[in-house]
């Protein structure tokens, strides 16, 4: 197993006991590491009656990330994520799976670091993207988290 | 039975049946009348590792009230309500079950009957508060939707 995929898998195992709520609905990593991470949620139990997704799993989906993304490129013995407000716009109805994804540049991993680590906390925002299975934007989401210092 | 508490066995009925993620959050409407809808969502199966209520449990059972309140007061047979985007504030860390209100005053009511009539189409915000059992406020959320004739 590559290190990659040995990674997921304690991320999927770690959602399945820290928010099963989540992960109850089938939501699953699918890419992560310093500075970027993804998710995928599928459609099967997530529909409403128009068989498009439900706006909660949508959210869910994309709010996971800043919490995944901060663990996999933060120092997680001295550092812990906390979700402090969350905005999504809903552009399109998703009717397949959809994945999410989220990035931080190398720059504001080191502002981050540097800010937490002095004063305590570091506050972040982490701007979202949902695409459905053909490609297209569903939703975009932008968070405004904050990193405390836990060392 | 009551009418009001008939209304409501509809309603659990209806968000079983059109999203049932929702539903299986254990998430009921309480309240439901014209003007006013309240909801809740017990901690049991929605925490995380804190023993907290997970963001995205919170998100629902705020967001449902949008619907909720919609079908609640205007004339569903005439307009369905979607919704654009949400804007949710973190506020304290729930530990015990919640609840979510929202309300809408008969003049707001009034203008966006006759908004939709004319233009097809009524933009609204809605505000809720989400209380935990101590009667703290958890969080707030700030929904767009939009009411649309489809009569």
């Amino acid at each position: 197993m590559s290190e990659g995929a040995e990674l997921l898998d304690l991320a999927n195992g770690g959602l399945e006991m820290t928010i099963p709520v989540a992960h109850g609905m089938g939501i699953r990593f699918v890419e992560l590491g310093p500075g970027h991470a993804a998710a995928e949620a599928p459609i099967e139990g997530n529909g409403n009656h128009l068989g498009t997704m439900y706006a909660g799993v949508l959210f869910t989906v994309a709010e996971l990330l800043g919490g995944a993304l901060a663990i996999s490129t933060f120092d997680t013995s001295a550092f812990a994520p906390v979700v402090k407000g969350l905005t999504i716009s809903f552009l399109r109805p998703a009717r397949s799976a959809v994945r999410a994804t989220v990035a931080m540049d190398d720059e504001t991993v080191d502002r981050l670091t540097a800010q937490a680590s002095e004063a305590g906390k570091a506050e972040f925002e982490l701007v979202a993207e949902v695409h459905d299975a053909e490609g297209t934007l569903v939703a975009t989401t932008t968070g405004t988290y904050q990193l405390r210092r836990i060392g």
